[in-house]
């Protein structure tokens, strides 16, 4: 299913590992200011800005555990594994400027399969306006591994971490959530439709907007400069790969703070509602512990509301409380809940 | 082997990936400068210093392909994972400062034995004096890999790159070569007469410096500091990982020159002489192909020759020539030898 049957198939140990770097990064142009010095030499080169920091952040991919071959193209995978990255970055009010990439593949991977999924990474590359400035690609005994890191820059007075929250802040959330996870509940199901039935179409159109979710999320690479523009800087930054609990309870946890997170705030695709429907399942379980949405969560000053009120990226779904009031859901009935992680964990999910 | 049968044995699952990660890192303090803030948001932050350029660099280890766990402890493998992008940075004639790891390991580790890997990654940087700012801990479906990204600074006008040999350069090398090949082919020997009398008691008492080299090889963090002392800039510098035949074809590809490299000039331990003798190797082979050495490999002016020449850690062992002429190995009886790269690949010696 991740490869076409017509394709050619060369053996990657035909070009070897130094030949196959050099026949993936060729087409990588560097276009970042900041970019020095790209792929070819025992590191990269970045050069650094006056009253700027930069910000790091890495992130491994792993067959079986965080991506299915048998619905993940090639190509999205090289897409999204950039796209988790980057939104590290712009979590912390950065903008994203270098990549660099490892990859290990069993010897079931073509040079062709290696390509798409760099395709899917230059595709990335471009959209985001970022430079590939390092590979490293090896053998692994099974499966593949893709491990990226991102580089940013930020001006040091804009700088958004965890820690931030302030008392009576409001808790604002990007976009929508939980339409990746349920992405996934609907290609799974597909998958085991397969299995049974290998001529079945399947019929993804009334899910389209949760699969692609799914595999070909983004990266809201747009919010830091709105803010900007709206003149806001937010107090606390976080990004939503882990779910909406999870992330609400770093923020509270590492600004000592306490929170209200409103349950008829939080914001839904109408697909997300009308597949939990069908998939009788409770749409606010799935935004809060779905994962995977690549929306930022940050806080703001109250004073800032007037500020984002009307746009439609921003919905406020909450707002901060002292750290011994503890961190609620409150529902829709108003009963207060405590707010527990049941966010997607790598290690225990097995 | 790579577990005390006493030692207490948590599952990984007890903790959870965050409890983990927490759990991990919390030994890690930030002594550099640079070093703004480490582990514990979206991503690190690095501050930048003026008239300084930052390099980046990635390498992954995978178990199966880059080493064996029956005879490499799991401490020596942090250690050396670290060590072995260090040594990418000193070869950039850069500082290093921080590293990111990423790790994926299958569910027959337990916390105790990330802990020694954490151990082994610790004590390297205590040695080298750098931060661990990142982490991520994931599951692989099997085995495990460890992928590590490291940055160092260098003086704008330091910055040493592959691609500056000159016409007439000296090549130069430091330390001594062959060794950690030959340390891994006396523990694959081990190993197998292990598999066949488990109760056999290896004497590796001959072989010391080899299975040191192999298995807890350094990276030269002395020579950057040693140049600038010596105020010499080299004009071109490489990290020796795969073999010296490998590195010297690369700095004259991305030079465009040639060089004749003498075979009576490679340095070499009196254990690698008498161990080649004994395994009936050509010792000199083994210093081109074996890999692993973590040396620098460096071209220097003519002119800068008297500053280095009684020194004891480096070695003239050829000079740069019109790319024309070729690169050739010189050998003992004065026969030239076109140099191939037989260094070891990671991905055809599957």
């Amino acid at each position: 299913m991740f490869e076409d049957k017509d394709q050619s198939r060369t053996p990657v140990s035909q070009l070897g590992e130094f030949g196959l770097i050099e026949h993936l990064t060729r087409k990588f142009e560097l276009s970042q200011e900041t970019s020095v010095k790209g792929v070819g030499d025992d590191a990269a080169v970045i050069s650094s800005e006056k009253n700027k920091h930069i910000v790091v952040t890495t992130d491994m991919l792993v067959e079986g555990v965080h991506f299915d071959l048998s619905y993940m193209p090639l190509k999205h995978l090289g897409y999204k594994a950039v796209v988790v990255n980057l939104s590290d970055v712009y979590a912390m009010n950065a903008e994203a400027t270098q990549i660099t990439i490892s990859m290990a593949l069993s010897n079931r991977f073509t040079v062709e399969a290696v390509e798409a999924i760099y395709d899917g990474i230059q595709t990335a590359a471009k959209y985001y306006n970022i430079d590939v400035v390092g590979g490293d690609t090896s053998s692994s005994v099974s499966g593949l591994i893709l491990s990226i890191t991102a580089l940013g820059n930020v001006d040091k007075d804009k700088i958004t971490y965890r820690s931030g929250a302030g008392i009576n802040d409001l808790l604002v959330v990007t976009g929508d959530l939980g339409a990746a996870y349920l992405g996934l509940q609907v290609l799974e199901r597909e998958k085991k439709v397969f299995e049974v039935n290998p001529n079945a179409q399947p019929d993804l159109e009334p899910y389209s907007y949760l699969v692609e979710r799914q595999l070909k999320p983004e990266a809201r690479k747009d919010i830091p400069k709105l803010m900007s523009d709206l003149d806001i800087l937010p107090t606390a930054m976080i990004d939503i790969s882990d779910g909406l609990s999870s992330e609400v309870l770093h923020i509270c946890k590492q600004s000592k703070v306490g929170c209200n997170l409103y349950e008829d705030k939080i914001p839904l695709d109408p697909q997300v509602i009308s597949t939990c429907e069908e998939f009788n399942l409770d749409s606010t379980t799935i935004a809060l512990s779905g994962g995977e949405d690549y929306e930022l969560l940050f806080t703001i000053r109250q004073e800032d509301f007037p500020k984002l009120k009307a746009n439609p990226h921003f919905t406020v779904i909450g707002h901060i409380t002292e750290e011994k009031e503890g961190v609620h859901l409150v529902t829709r009935d108003d009963t207060k809940i405590p707010l527990i992680a049941r966010g997607w964990n790598a290690l225990t999910e097995e």
